[in-house]
């Protein structure tokens, strides 16, 4: 792993969940695309400050954000969640986070959440396994969905769709231990790879939400794909399917039987 | 309020949390009426210690606790979920909390709530308002459920009973700005008191679950009741809806629709 892209990485993440710290029950409330989908000033004064760290820092590379900006066509291209929970942050509910990624072509090589709340930094580079706080993670060890606590988000979708999960949840539910909605997929995706959670899956996510979870993920020992089964292609909005790994087929069948 | 229960109440469930604080991680997990309810040694041995404190200060009160024991036959009557949110303890999810609430008669005259976590400490007396960690808090202002961020667990049920709820979230999803399942009730009944959730529905609950909570709610500046807007009766189980109150009309509406 490159040095100054790690430094960098942390770096970014770490400057974010200040912003958060500072600004959190202080801000004002704006609609995206319907009026469950929110933003705020800190979302996109976090966007700007990291783009305008990583630009600064390496002009070649790209960059692609949740708040706008940024193609997919260098060498690198950094893939941020600025505030990632939004809502929750809006209601001050402590589950927000700041996720970033490294991309190199098409594959993630680096990625990290920083959760201000917990000051917790997961952080991962390919190949080098994942950590917490600098500490190596793993996923969990349960052997089946009996066992599996398991992270979705019922009514995230646009407005028309809102309950496309339900038939897929309902089957699901009835097999696992229980069902948790934390509402930031980025802090459930790291909560995937430290062994909090067994498994999370959710329809159409963007590359932002998702990009630095899934390596952390696989780099803890675990499994990332679409419901489909098919790789995650960060260079495209996907479902998301993680898990431990040793429940991924048998999440994957009752998600794709419903 | 009496100083005696009101130290007793605090130095109790900060006792829980430390327990909890030593032993995560490190539990073996046994199972009660199906194999998703879970309890574990931490629960038992908070609960006995809880007990063992209460009994020894106060030796003419009851008490009731989730893992066994006692009647309300008594002018006081201690109410304890020793571990509330055995499953995300049990994963190392960091939402779980100890919950004690004091009795007098039928009513419940104080609650606190400490989440070892967040080292957070609810506290609500009857007539004197509630508090975190010694701030006064109160419910959020949303003023409409388009405004609202509500808790609920769509799987916490019988096994044979356990979708009872889809239909009612389906109708109130639809209505939300979010919804969560952060899967321990007197968390997120603390959290609508300190207006980090809008509100907060849910069946079946036991009195070790919303005793101390709904106090702190109602202190708070919120409203609980049952789904059919009666009372709750901390005597026996019941369904629990916690609002901010500017929102409780609309949100039985939706749920007695469904």
């Amino acid at each position: 792993m490159n040095e100054a892209i790690r430094e960098t990485l942390l770096e970014a993440v770490r400057n974010g969940g200040a912003t958060m710290r500072q600004r959190v029950g202080h801000v004002t409330v704006s609609y995206k695309t319907s009026w469950s989908d929110l933003v705020t000033e800190v979302d996109k004064a976090v966007e700007e400050a990291v783009f305008d760290l990583v630009k600064r820092r390496f002009p070649d590379h790209g960059v692609l954000g949740e708040e706008g900006g940024g193609a997919f066509d260098r060498e690198y291209t950094w893939i941020l969640d600025p505030l990632d929970g939004t809502t929750n942050f809006a209601h001050t509910l402590p589950n927000y986070v700041c996720s970033l990624a490294v991309c190199r072509g098409r594959e993630v090589v680096a990625g990290a959440i920083y959760d201000p709340n917990r000051d917790e930094l997961f952080f991962a580079a390919r190949g080098e396994g994942a950590t917490l706080n600098g500490q190596p993670i793993q996923v969990d060890a349960a052997p089946s969905l009996r066992e599996a606590l398991i992270g979705t988000n019922l009514l995230w979708d646009t407005r028309e769709n809102r309950f496309a999960s339900l038939p897929e949840l309902q089957s699901l539910g009835q097999q696992v231990r229980g069902v948790r909605s934390l509402g930031a997929a980025a802090l459930e995706l790291a909560y995937v790879a430290c062994g909090r959670l067994t498994g999370f899956a959710q329809f159409r996510l963007g590359p932002w939400d998702f990009a630095a979870g899934i390596l952390l993920v696989a780099e803890a020992g675990g499994t990332a794909t679409q419901f489909s089964g098919d790789p995650v292609d960060v260079t495209h909005a996907s479902s998301v399917v993680a898990s431990n790994g040793r429940v991924h087929g048998e999440l994957l069948r009752y998600l794709q039987q419903a």
